[in-house]
């Protein structure tokens, strides 16, 4: 039982919501009897807030799921991330400024190493640095294909987004990565009939870009996937009636707070104090901030426990800031669990702490860390419940019926 | 929100999940500020397993509702069980191996003890004996219907299975035991116009076997209940890529492990270690295993709660045997609760214990019990997320979504 639409609840008050994701947050201890990575983290500012709040652990998708990041940012964001995909091709446009229309189709793509015979030999082109990557961009940029506008945009190292615009496309398409060495970068083909016009021009394109990039030593050949074009989702004004705002680093995060209708906030820097300052320079002009830290995720994917235990540690010692704003609602979780141990995501669930000083019903633990939100007061719960969750602590939810 | 079909996550893994099933595992104490069966077992293996892993509350149903064995069963295995209905019938031939195929009728018997004027006296035949009941299935195997093909097959003790094969049958049949003595055994009556032809043959088919039993001293009349037809259930193979068996002794839990298409494994012996012993012997054939004790719930309808506790502690002390095959996952639980208490099956939520060295995130509880699973790090989750937990922490599910 679910109210899929809270608009008609919805009240006119003016209350601030931060939304402070930490990418990967959950985790597992390396050794048995030992403590995870938050747990091990010395938090006492998110210590000192779980106190005062409620934890509990948010369940990304369903039991035994482990999400990728936009299916678990769409959960958290109250999109049902099973009922609504949204392609990756999509995500990565958005989160670089590239805008993707109704009818448009878009693409990450990755810059691989081939051997003479074409074979992939590098599936990320030897991990490119941004510096030498970026011209190679700008030299696709070049491609005409008659009846279709394209645009192609650098992301970070080895990756890029291409966005094809013009009549009859459709965005059913295979990708071309064979996911492994050894093989030839595959053709695009079409999934069924209506995507054999977008199959041939984007088979067009490649063919083109294949023959500008063959002299380079390292990326000479690339992949597409991720092939989609706008979803087409409701904002966070419709929605909830918030003016939204994102302040993230990673572009993909922003593709998916845009997607929601965020407002994207630029900043200089990249470290949560610099996060947290952006928040603060345009406290007054938003009702809601997603903030979003990646490296905790990186440093899970890694294996680097360490590494990610500093991050979280770097992220309490910056939240007075945060708190400091006084909003109504903080919520620190994560989108999904990247545990250093098994150096991917999981489907564990994930810390979830809820503060909000006129409304919260204090549960209690008294830190923040896994087993301390297994014994939380709100249980396990989907994060799809994390917006009506932070919108009726923020006061902002009428009564549903008499 | 639920990811109905997990086909396109399956990943090509090879790790073993091992299920072993105590009926009726969750108890109640028998009197204020007691313990349950299971919490005054003596379970030190358990208890290890608990500490290592991780432990909750599975709810076979919805809150509240007390399931039968195979519903109980279904949602153990992933299929659920509201939307699936499986017969008792089917589950009772497939459990004896007798083959229902796609419009087949097959119903579970029992005999009874009629009076002279035809009312039941005793709706078990006074328990009659497997060693007397058999003969009289014998004779009934005589029984000739002109256009259906008939079989019959002694279960156990005054229990039987009847399956009728041809053209135009359907199983929406009511049942003939009116539940109680001191009533005769009903007529089969057709639910809807389609089922008539099916009525009439089972009615003729009761009339001859009437005649057959008639100077038998205890079994001289029958009922029928369980009518139904193959509900062609996906395969554990199609379901999530695994070679499954089952280790059981009852017919009714090999029945519905082979409606989801586990091998039966054959064994010697019906104590813990005999099934065990059979999982240890068959390792290297299955990725998955579910192994069935069934005596904690019989003891749980008698009433005996220091049976069913000796029951819990022999699962316990023969649990090294299993252990030793160091599966990748171990689930320890129950299909339902039947409270010695209650003497019958109960709709309280069931002990649950997840054990997965490699990958599972532990809790802060110490024993295998019911309050410590109120604890844990779990919640209370349906049953139904059994399935996708297992094969999550054997590491057998790719990530959802970019």
């Amino acid at each position: 039982m679910q109210i899929e639409d809270l608009g008609s609840l919805l009240a006119p008050v003016n209350s601030k919501i931060v939304l402070l994701v930490m990418d990967g947050l959950g985790g597992l201890p390396m050794e048995p009897g030992g403590k995870t990575e938050l747990e091990t983290a010395n938090t006492p500012n998110m210590d000192k807030l779980a106190a005062e709040g409620i934890l509990g652990q948010s369940c990304p998708i369903s039991a035994g799921i482990t999400p990728g990041s936009g299916p678990a940012h769409l959960s958290l964001f109250g999109i049902d991330p099973v009922k609504t995909e949204v392609g990756r091709g999509v995500l990565e446009a958005f989160g670089v400024n590239v805008t993707v229309n109704k009818g448009d189709v878009a693409a990450r793509g990755n810059f691989c190493t081939l051997d003479s015979n074409g074979i992939i030999i590098d599936r990320r082109a030897g991990r490119i640095s941004s510096e030498e990557a970026a011209p190679i961009c700008e030299r696709l940029k070049s491609i005409k294909i008659p009846g279709v506008e394209i645009e192609v945009k650098h992301v970070k190292e080895y990756r890029f987004v291409v966005v094809m615009r013009g009549a009859g496309l459709s965005p059913d398409l295979e990708e071309t990565d064979p996911q492994r060495t050894g093989a030839a970068p595959l053709k695009v083909v079409a999934q069924n009939g209506a995507a054999q016009k977008a199959a041939d021009l984007f088979n067009k394109w490649i063919e083109e870009a294949n023959k500008l990039m063959k002299d380079e030593p390292k990326a000479n050949g690339l992949t597409l996937r991720g092939f989609a074009t706008d979803p087409g989702l409701p904002t966070y004004k419709e929605l909830y009636n918030l003016r939204a705002a994102c302040v993230a680093v990673y572009p993909m995060y922003r593709g998916v707070a845009q997607l929601v209708g965020m407002d994207l906030i630029k900043f200089d820097g990249e470290t949560p104090e610099d996060e947290f300052k952006a928040v603060a320079d345009h406290w007054n002009e938003y009702d809601f901030f997603f903030v979003h830290i990646k490296k905790s995720d990186s440093y899970g994917e890694d294996g680097n426990f360490d590494g990610k235990v500093k991050i979280i540690e770097g992220v309490d010692a910056a939240l007075p800031k945060l708190v400091g704003l006084h909003p109504d609602v903080l919520v620190i979780t994560g989108d999904h669990s990247t545990p250093a141990k098994l150096r991917t995501h999981s489907w564990h669930p994930v810390p979830y702490l809820l503060w909000a000083p006129a409304s919260v019903r204090p549960d209690t633990e008294k830190e923040f860390g896994e087993r301390a939100c297994m014994h939380g007061g709100l249980g396990i719960f989907p994060a799809l419940d994390n917006m009506p969750l932070s919108l009726a602590h923020a006061l902002r939810l009428n009564k549903f019926g008499a």
